[in-house]
């Protein structure tokens, strides 16, 4: 008997059947014993439509009204999903992000979660009813607007929520088994990871593993919350992302590394023929932040002849804006060249095993070179590694490493399947 | 110089290009000097099409989560309409029932307006931001549960916000040219009626015309808010509903009958054979009551040898139950039969002149004897008087009466031109 907040994704509640199903979830979690708050995102493409309409009528919508519009999106799914649950004879009640007291700062579209106040959810589990909460979504402390959280915010409303209500865990309900050890699209023997830790989970959302959101997991990781990520189509158990210490024990048997991540969103852009001398690298980063570019990996290579190159990466969709703040401090940076390139990747292996295992470098450079794949890049923290190749090599890269260190399953992964490991 | 309230109807918002229009036509009613507030519908199929979303999901969905659902339609009309007005270089900001203050009962689906107070509203026009309110919604004053007011709430919505906001006027924007003499699709000589009263339309609204809801006009008479009612497809003025105060001297020239009226959609219930005794009447109507059946007309015939019949008339979708709590009842209320009849018409003719002018019975009478129309029941009010026809006699009814009172126009009705008269 305990308290768990559920958090069903858009593809989970892409239609009728789909919400009866999940209802069907719901309630079966309840009849076991266990409370249940719902977070439900909007269902199947709603968002997308609702900017497609947006677009349609303005090229560039004010903030405050595309955050309204969104916002309805959620508002469909929760009440319909009520209404579901309602239909099986067990109590059901929708909330909104305001109602139920996600007060958030006003930034429109990415606004951050200043407080939860669940009065209103509270009460509802002690008068027997199921909450459902709209994802995604609060109101500004100041403005008091209906703000949101951007993309993905419905997994850090299903976390925030779960510690506000000091729920026992937090299962987010998404269209695949878990978290796996790689892209199982690129890497057919990726294997579904049972427990990983936050940080390895953080370092793998960081560097473009995409079933959970970086927010959503440095949330849990601040609040001690653990997060089962499951599928809402099979009975799996999923994968469990945990602290550490939760972990001792558990993971004697763990692999050194936890999971290969790839990302192909990322450029590059160099900065050639820079005078060696203090200050200028700060001035070109200074810049850059000032243009709210963001920055990811960033490589200076020796001098030569009082001349030194910067390489960076960052977004592709940073790289317009940066290449146009370079340019037009071409005077004060004082460089001779500049260079753009989008065909890159970085593959990215984590594992928190990695601190107390030597050789995890050697093996990684061994395999990539084995398989011919040049690097352009590294970067390195205590539990990631980190690489830049071309493009067209992302998917091999992503191999050689997952089979170098001993990751590769039997058979083939099979994501969307009941059975899991 | 002044403030206009304007109401978009979902026909007026259908698509984005409508939208578009809309906004348009908001920002030359601003460009023109006069502050506007909107009150905006779902767009055009929004709210039955998530009323089959609902069904899909359960037949008999909860009420407070299909007001939830609900209000998302105009949540999304506001929004769109907020972005376009934007697009064209204006402030806009959109606010949800709740946000402009619209306190109501807890009777969701039907909920009353207890109190409008619309702070961010006025905030908004004084920041010199156009504000979008949505239509046909409001929160609970006890339980702070959304609420909605059913179906055509809108046109109250507008009206209870212009009163609010003590606007000089209330324009409610639809798909056809203002009010008309009769309907236009069964008579084709119908003509625009350009000024009509409060009671008229009152009339002619709970005798079947469709443009204008009850509930809407009964407010817009509390409160003396003239209202106009226009074609979002034209520039033509549409008709004014305004007191009959304010018509004098306007209206000197106005024809006795402003409209004909008629209604399909009611049934006929005769209970024969009950003993002429004082409160055996008053036992049929508690009973009706009692299970929430509106009544219309009510007819006692004379009595013969100690036994008489009662008829009324009550909408068709309360034909059922009536009947049911009559057979319950058959032996404390003593009757011996009951005829149901739905194949029947009301035809209602109204105008505030009949009041002065003897006679408008005859000639209704003289009209559909000529026209061989047997008339089954009859009501009148002081700016009334109703018929019950045959079904199938109703548009000859209304052609014969609208001649027989010179209102015929000379061409063709034409409803959704933009010269009107």
């Amino acid at each position: 008997m305990g308290l768990v907040v559920h958090k069903y994704g858009g593809s989970s509640v892409a239609d009728a059947a789909s919400v009866r199903r999940v209802a069907q979830r719901i309630v079966e979690t309840v009849k076991n014993g266990d409370d249940v708050a719902v977070v439900v995102s909007a269902m199947g493409d709603t968002t997308d439509e609702l900017i497609d309409l947006a677009e349609q009528v303005s090229p560039n919508p004010p903030a405050r009204e595309l955050d309204m519009l969104l916002t309805a999106g959620e508002r469909i799914s929760m009440a319909v999903l009520a209404m579901a649950i309602a239909d099986l004879g067990y109590q059901a009640r929708s909330y909104t992000g305001s109602q139920a007291g996600f007060i958030t700062t006003a930034a429109h579209g990415s606004a951050k979660i200043i407080d939860v106040t669940p009065g209103r959810i509270t009460e509802a589990i002690a008068d027997g009813a199921i909450p459902i909460v709209a994802g995604f979504q609060g109101v500004s402390q100041d403005t008091k607007d209906v703000t949101t959280l951007g993309r993905g915010g419905s997994d850090t409303t299903a976390v925030a929520l779960a510690a506000a209500l000091n729920a026992d865990r937090c299962e987010i309900y998404t269209d695949v088994d878990g978290i796996f050890s790689a892209d199982p699209r690129i890497a057919p023997k990726a294997r579904k990871v049972p427990v990983i830790t936050y940080e390895e989970m953080l370092e793998l959302a960081a560097n473009g593993a995409k079933v959970l959101h970086l927010r959503c997991v440095e949330y849990a990781r601040r609040s001690g919350m653990p997060l089962r990520v499951r599928s809402s189509f099979s009975d799996s158990l999923g994968t469990l992302v945990t602290s550490s210490y939760e972990l001792e024990g558990v993971a004697v048997e763990a692999p050194i590394i936890s999971g290969v991540a790839h990302d192909l969103a990322e450029a590059k852009i160099t900065i050639g023929g820079v005078r060696d001398e203090p200050g200028r690298a700060a001035a070109v980063f200074e810049l850059l932040a000032d243009a709210e570019v963001n920055l990811d990996m960033i490589v200076q290579n020796v001098s030569a002849a009082g001349l030194t190159d910067i390489t960076f990466t960052l977004p592709m969709s940073h790289g317009d804006i940066a290449l146009a703040v370079l340019r037009e401090n071409k005077g004060n940076i004082g460089f001779e060249t500049l260079a753009y390139d989008d065909k890159v990747a970085k593959v990215s292996l984590v594992g928190a095993a990695m601190r107390s295992h030597p050789g995890v470098s050697a093996t990684t450079f061994r395999a990539l070179a084995d398989a011919g794949i040049n690097v352009e890049m590294i970067s390195t923290s205590e539990i990631r590694i980190s690489v830049v190749t071309r493009a067209e090599d992302a998917t091999r890269a992503v191999q050689a490493i997952h089979t170098a260190f001993g990751l590769d399953a039997d058979g083939e992964a099979v994501v969307y399947a009941g059975t899991g490991r």
